[in-house]
């Protein structure tokens, strides 16, 4: 397992983003955050602002990475080389969606495999669509996303 | 357990609302029934229309008031001195959501418990939703919910 | 069990549309596969088109043949004769939809009854929207749909 | 659709067993109601106590007989001719059991289809096993099970 | 809601089961805590020992008390005067269960009311059975079960 | 991730077990296969046979090793120097278990990280235990389990 893909909107990454990828990168040799660039739904910060988010909070891992990709992800796997991707887990609404989109990665490429992680119990709530609802309707949303994303996402939530 | 808080969209009340309600007046000493103003939803009736239907459909439980909020549900039912959150269940797809909320507001606010209550069996299939499906394709609404509402659900449906 | 329907998006056929379709023809004496005209969702293909890419794909069963219809499922069904509505099921999700709407339809006419049969394992993993968001990314639908539906979805996905 | 199979415990038969039979007996020419013999739980009755109560609430349905088996219910299926297997579907756990069974039955003898039907609400909380430990426990159960089970249930609880 | 009632086997008291007591002691004027005597399931402790221990870990609760019981827990209700029974959620398998206990209940007794809490996310893998499992590997359960309930549970599984 | 373990009671090996390891083999530097000696279940098969059947069947794969352990997983992976357990996922029943058992494996021993896994699709109605019930009713299990567990199956269910 040398390279493994943790990919994702991230829009914004939360505390349970977090507690995955530290997870992850303990497991692998290097671990590659990667955005979806042409995701359908509007995001509330660009591609760049959150690969910048990222990168901030990824700083203290050594073998994690981040980028950015088009198309297919299983695609983009294979071009970057990783033969792993990461999946975080929650609950059986995640787990159905993640079970239907793990067979069809395999049916387009099965050389990569697939594998999920639980997040720590507390972050079981955190979702970044939920993140961002309590913010915008002026909720403390500090513990629920980094530090330093807590200013940028208060700001932008009330625009 | 005096106050309590039954919130949602009510876009129409339905009579599943109606049973949770009087299961819920039947435990606690004043109920409020709360209508979210922020809603991102696009609602078929305006908040005042759904009060006004409400109103008259709980007009004869005498602990059961109807109001309308802003902002996040914790805050106003802290504004109210209600301590209780009484939520509706009825299949996994609503546990799997009332459960993330349910831990999102426990922790913005510790001290409001929530607890959950089960309509009737032959309610299980009643929401506002499916209700406005049923009505804009003509099918017949009565029995789905209060009488008071069957035309100006039919009025509306129809423009 | 004289005629019973199979009533969808198909947006486009899938291969498990496919499969349930051949399940379904053996079991009764005809089979209407219908399409909702005034379904809110935005198809991709128009039900003039997909109801020629039906038909073609159904040709080689005798007892099917395909239809569209406005207004309620089960007025269609009682218009033209049908006491059985035919539903895939795949899982969890589907199951709780599939309940809520089986009861409602119930509750709406109780003589028609709701069957539910299982897609083969091969195809758990193919519905239209996540078919539709592989040709859009530029993978590889081939034995996910029909052959003669391959080359329409990869020319309207890259519009 | 000529034959069809409804297998189970039936120890005993109850009200949503008995529902399910009359949707089916709609459905099909014949239906077979059948008792697995060598069935591995302890019963309450006798697969002869089970027939007889079977076959006295089922005697005013025309097109339904009761009969027991030995050995795997695909292959009890081939012998008589039935090409459909009749299932029940209640809640989530129901539908993972019914999934693997299924795919196995499949597995051993794809030529047999499996249809799923949902009883009607009333009956959603109605199992044998939860109406005999009602009825150990000096509970009512009329209106669970029909009429002439209600004395052999209770008089057998009691022992 | 003058009298609730929260009843099970309690075999032993985990941390789970205490953070629901203290959350519904909230919420009511007397919360009974009942084990049903007639069960089933082989305990590792009496029910005296059971009782014992609850009285001992709610001791701090005024307005919490300590009870057994035979027969169904609806007549039981009925006798002690309490119109709600608490139960714990924790996830989609206990959903299922408790749903058709709960329509059970209201069937045999429709005035005794089901409601249910969460019990806190550090609380989600803490069941008697899995505990007492731990125990007898001798794996450590402090923080776990109560305190003063530790030492009694690994004398007992060590036997 | 050096060493990984993926624990079981293997009674007897399935083809979805196999499928798993040589998923998990492709991961890993090294595999541990391990069953649970002092498991509660009566099993068909004792330890050593189960040993060695496994042994055969992973014999191909340079990376895997069988064994069996008493006590606690997570004591047993400690001892071994495995930080990863290897789980297969299958059902929604399935993700409850894991889920709970994950939470409590993470308690006892926050070091050892659980993944998991999905067996391909043709595996997802194979246990052992329904193998085992189809091979005890006469049924044709091959292709459920690996070949030369066949005749072995077949004798021990037919006693």
């Amino acid at each position: 397992m040398r390279v493994a893909l943790y990919a994702g909107t991230f829009d914004p990454i939360t505390n349970g983003h977090l507690d995955l990828i530290e997870r992850g990168a303990r497991l692998v040799d290097r671990l590659i955050i990667a955005i979806l660039r042409n995701d359908s739904k509007q995001p509330l910060f660009t591609v760049e602002e959150r690969m910048e988010m990222l990168s901030e909070v990824v700083g203290r891992f050594p073998n994690v990475e981040v980028d950015c990709f088009n198309g297919l992800l299983v695609d983009y796997a294979d071009r970057i080389g990783a033969r792993v991707l990461i999946r975080g887990l929650r609950a059986v609404q995640d787990f159905e969606y993640e079970f239907q989109m793990t067979m069809m990665n395999r049916h387009l490429r099965p050389q990569v495999e697939t594998i999920f992680m639980m997040t720590g119990e507390s972050h079981f709530y955190t979702s970044s669509r939920l993140v961002k609802e309590v913010a915008s309707l002026g909720g403390n949303v500090s513990g629920l996303i980094p530090d330093n994303v807590v200013p940028l996402l208060i700001a932008r939530a009330a625009t």
